[in-house]
């Protein structure tokens, strides 16, 4: 009898998503958990609750905390972390190719490095030269990865999987799915994973 | 050399903060860390971000996902659980009557009493009778205490208390200081206390 997979969708430019992606493959793996990777944009469902950015911009309260939090969370998981100087980065071509990667046995390496672009070093992500960056880095072919990321197909399948979020009631990320049941946050994570296990496919 | 105490800014209309108030104390006792009750109103806090109500009622998608969890946190403190059906509820008295309690012995348990009311019996909070009860079953005077909450001048310090709140940057509840330290949600107060242990008085 084996675990139910986790869905967890993600957005680059989400700090606590970071969080996620830079600790799930672990985390999962010591549970026998199976990660389904699901990139997504924020951006639209934001814009569909008529927010044209962040709540953590547009709470200057709220941001002003999760930049304090985000401290002592780094600290507490041991990750670097360096407060990003523009928020939220754009993200469209890394979230295309953690699209046409999602399957792949890569998927972690890559989105654990475009994360680690933003948050670690305060770096842009949305150039097609910090992905050829990243890709080539993992001995990938960057050029031919990146044509198929900007493809109108899978340009498509990303509006479409942001609208399966939407569909799905994820207002924020990370989120996590085990069967129909949600998770949300970082936070969430080892409840999840804990689900997985308690919950077997 | 002591523990740093803890600050614990709650609202018993908060979901969120019931968790909080059924767990502080025990979890605080373990640490040797000593908890100031600091009992505010989010009505007002909502209103200056221009929210009629509880984002919770505001986004529907969240408040869906809440009651999800609520049933799983619920579930993994051991506490009783009942959707409430009104939410978020009056709290005012109660209010009121927990800043007169809150340097006394009976702050923990009174609260306690409160919140299972609220989200254990799905019962109203804000009523003489319900108040006269809990502080009755305390063994309290309850008639003198309430007098002395519905008094002009602890009105008054409720208010303060709330302009305080919101001063101090605090934008949900349960909120925690650890001297300036800000620490947002059930899922904080463990690291909150933790850090009243690293960060001595």
């Amino acid at each position: 009898m084996s675990a139910a997979p986790i869905e967890f969708w993600f957005e680059f430019a989400s700090n606590y998503s970071y969080l996620s992606v830079m600790r799930i493959e672990d985390c999962a793996a010591r549970r026998g958990v199976q990660v389904r990777w699901k990139p997504f944009l924020l951006g639209p469902i934001f814009r569909s609750f008529g927010w044209q950015t962040s709540p953590f911009v547009l709470q200057k309260a709220k941001g002003d905390y999760v930049w304090q939090d985000m401290v002592r969370q780094c600290r507490k998981y041991d990750l670097a972390w360096t407060r990003p100087s523009g928020f939220p980065r754009s993200s469209l071509l890394p979230s295309r190719v953690a699209l046409v990667g999602a399957e792949q046995d890569w998927i972690g390496a890559y989105c654990r490095r475009v994360m680690s672009i933003n948050f670690g070093e305060d770096r842009e992500i949305d150039t097609n030269k910090v992905v050829t960056e990243v890709l080539t880095a993992l001995g990938l072919p960057a050029r031919q990865i990146i044509d198929e990321a900007q493809s109108e197909a899978n340009k498509l399948r990303l509006r479409q999987q942001t609208e399966t979020a939407a569909r799905r009631g994820i207002f924020g990320a990370p989120m996590f799915f085990v069967g129909d049941d949600m998770f949300w946050g970082n936070d969430r994570l080892d409840d999840a994973l804990d689900h997985c296990v308690q919950a077997p496919a």
